[in-house]
Parts: structure tokens; C-alpha cells; sequence
């Protein structure tokens, strides 16, 4: 039976926390509810919005993210993690407050990577052009020996924007054109494996024939949710 | 944006709060995160097995369960839900320790079911044997003015306990004409309505055409999810 509690500071939105809590029990290998992960969801969706901080065009998330980092201290928690790409924009600050192990999203993306595609080698990276902007995959895969390659401007306009929004719009089926098409862009220009950088994008690319898919993909979230089971399994 | 904080105390099984969360999202109207219920998920796996102990054959659950309700309210919950239709065996005794709402699955079903079959009039339940033995629903609704009749015991044995299992064994579209059968013999013999008290059953009836179903369902979990969502609305 695990010991270890995790903390998972969500809502950012509710349902990509809900989808993060059922893929961490699906992702366990389990014969009773006994050797799931114990955890505890913090799910506060009045965190102000992410996207609109970094525009400088809302309030600062900061303080209310703190409050969910303590609450998840408070009651226990010995490892955080955040299934919310954008959010990560104060994971520094988040972890120097936690003051336990605080699971970067693209550390664990990294984990997943190095079985696929082991660095020094090409990887693409999809998102959407905020979480692009961030360098949120970009710096951390290339401090740790991959060259990370992006769709361009043109790609991003024609595929991956429209894609997103076709998803967020429940028009699932019509996003697996737009994406396998950039996906495989990226394959032709050398990436070994894509990394699919945002909750939208693993949707729509699930929803198409998966035999046109020329790259092996990585799921961000499934990813996150592989590194804290892998934590909560270790004795302590 | 609301300012109630839900408890919700899971982990019995993990998935099934996981699609509490799910259907707790969906099932609030939105059109951003900060629109949607604030709530903190307790998932404890560790919970010793609620059906072995009711057996006389298990440790006693209760002291796990009144951790969750502790630390649910140390964190700040103001109302306390649990997706688990068993462990509402203990529901009186940790209502007592909570000293805050503690909102009781069967209550919650009974208030869906005023809508669509409103007493007096007969209702059918199906659940586990478990389930059903507890009289979880049975007492609930008989008090509050239905007449409550449940499958016979060779329906149990024909229908919907291998249906339960099927279900559990991820052979889900194979559970759908035990199930649907078991739901019309209840119509048959009056029921205005039949409460689907279980976790898997939902999951087999949805899995089938659904105009073979002669008789309208309330699905107890998100009959729990509405009364959650309509507790964390109230200005408090």
C-alpha cells in the first residue's frame, strides 16, 4: 500500500483536473483500490486566468496559487503537480514556497521522451502560441540534450490555432486533420517524437485514424500523471 | 463566482470519484473556470474495503473515513459529499463528526427523482445485493412518500449481478440487455422511474440503444453531483 499523499493543485480548468485524477488511476497498475495513489485535488477555479496575467491583461494568479500550495502542505501532501500547462509560468515561485518536491510538467515530459526518443536528437513541441512564447518545453528538453523544433507561424495559423479552438468548441473530429498534418510537418523536419503541450491537442488527435500519424507523440498529461505515480510509489 | 468550498471524500474506487469530478464539471453551467464549484478531493484509496467490513470480514473503514472528514474540514469545506454508495453505511456517524452539511446520496437521488416520478408512486432501485441489503435507498425513499420495489432474487441472480460484473470486468456493451431487461421488469411492475444505485450500472445502460429502456432513469451519482452544485450556488 502507498504511504505517500500527493497533492494536486488543479482546476485550471475542472475538467482537465477531473481528466488528470482519472488517467493517474488508469495509469496505475491496480487489482483493488488498495494500491491506487492516494491524493488529494485541490481544485480551486477561481484562480484568476493564467492567459490573461501573462498578457498583463488580469489579475495575478500568484496569491491564490500560494493558497492551494499551502492547503495541499497543510493537509499532508508530500509531492505537487499542476495538470495546467500555462500555469507553470510560476512554477519557480510555487516550488520555492511548497518546500517539497513540485513535479515540473516538463520534467516529466522529459521522462516519457527519454524512452522514445533519447536525447541528443530532434523533438517537435505543439501547443498553444502562449504556451510557445513561454518556452515552457522549449528551454527545459534543451538544457537536458534534445533540439527542439516548433511548427512555424504559417502552421501554426492554418493547423494547430484552429485545431485548438475546434476542440474547445466540441468539434473534436474536425481538429485530427489540422493536427496529424502539423504533427507529421514536424516528423518530416527531423523530429523523432512530438510533444503534445497542451490539454486540447491530445483530443483532437485521438479522434482520427491513428495509422496516419507518422511521429510517436507524448502526452503532457499522461506524462505528469506517470511521474507521480512513479513518486508516490517510492517507499517514504 | 462562487465562494462555498466543497469536500468531497473519494478514493472508494479512485475512478469513480474521478467521474464524480468529471460530472460535477459538466453538469454546472459555464462559459469560464471561474464559473465552476470550488471543491477539495480526498481521494484515499487506502479506505479498507466497505464491503468486506460490512461482511464481518474486513477492518473497520471508519476511522480512514473520519480522517477524510477531518481533514476535509480542516481545509476550509463548508458541505461534504462522498460518490460511494457503500460507504454510506457509516454516513451517520461521520455527519455527526463533520458539524457541516453532509449531504447523503439517497437524499440527493430522491430530490432528481421528484422531478421525473414525484410521490407518491412506486420506484424501482437496482444496485448491488450489498447496496440493496443495506436498505440505502429503500428507507430513504419509503420516508419520504415512494413505494420503493427492487428486483427479485432470481432477477438479481439472472440479470443484474452478472451485468455488475461484466461491467467491472471492462466487457461493458455485454452488460446492456441484462440491465435494460432488469430496468423494464421494474417498469412492468409499476415503477414510475428506476434509480440506478451503483457505480457500474450507468456505465452498462448507457452502452446500448436507449429507446429499448421502457422506463426513465436517475443516475445516483450525478443526482449528487446536482445537489453539490446547488449547494456551492447558495450565497454563504
Amino acid at each position: 500500500m502507498m504511504t505517500r499523499l500527493l497533492g494536486v493543485l488543479g482546476g485550471m480548468g475542472p475538467l482537465a483536473s477531473a481528466h488528470f485524477m482519472t488517467r493517474l488511476t488508469l495509469l496505475t497498475e491496480a487489482s483493488q483500490d488498495q494500491d491506487h495513489v492516494p491524493a488529494i485535488l485541490w481544485s480551486d477555479p477561481r484562480i484568476p486566468d493564467r492567459s490573461a496575467a501573462l498578457r498583463g491583461d488580469g489579475p495575478d494568479p500568484l496569491p491564490a496559487l500560494m493558497r492551494g500550495v499551502d492547503g495541499l502542505r497543510q493537509a499532508g501532501c508530500g509531492a505537487i503537480v499542476m495538470p495546467c500547462n500555462t500555469a507553470h509560468a510560476w512554477h519557480q515561485a510555487m516550488a520555492e514556497r511548497a518546500g517539497v518536491p513540485f513535479l515540473h510538467i516538463a520534467d516529466a515530459t522529459a521522462d516519457a521522451l527519454r524512452k522514445v526518443a533519447p536525447p541528443p536528437c530532434v523533438v517537435g513541441v505543439m501547443g498553444t502560441a502562449a504556451t510557445l512564447a513561454m518556452r515552457l518545453y522549449q528551454d527545459r528538453l534543451s538544457a537536458q540534450g534534445w533540439e527542439v523544433i516548433t511548427p512555424d507561424e504559417a502552421e501554426m495559423a492554418r493547423l494547430v490555432t484552429p485545431a485548438i479552438a475546434s476542440v474547445k468548441a466540441n468539434r473534436v473530429a474536425e481538429a485530427f486533420a489540422p493536427l496529424a498534418e502539423a504533427a507529421n510537418l514536424l516528423g518530416q523536419r527531423g523530429a523523432r517524437a512530438v510533444v503534445l503541450g497542451c490539454t486540447e491537442i491530445p483530443l483532437g488527435i485521438q479522434a482520427g485514424p491513428q495509422d496516419q500519424l507518422h511521429v510517436p507523440l507524448v502526452d503532457t498529461i499522461d506524462a505528469l500523471a506517470c511521474a507521480a505515480r512513479d513518486w508516490a510509489r517510492q517507499a517514504g
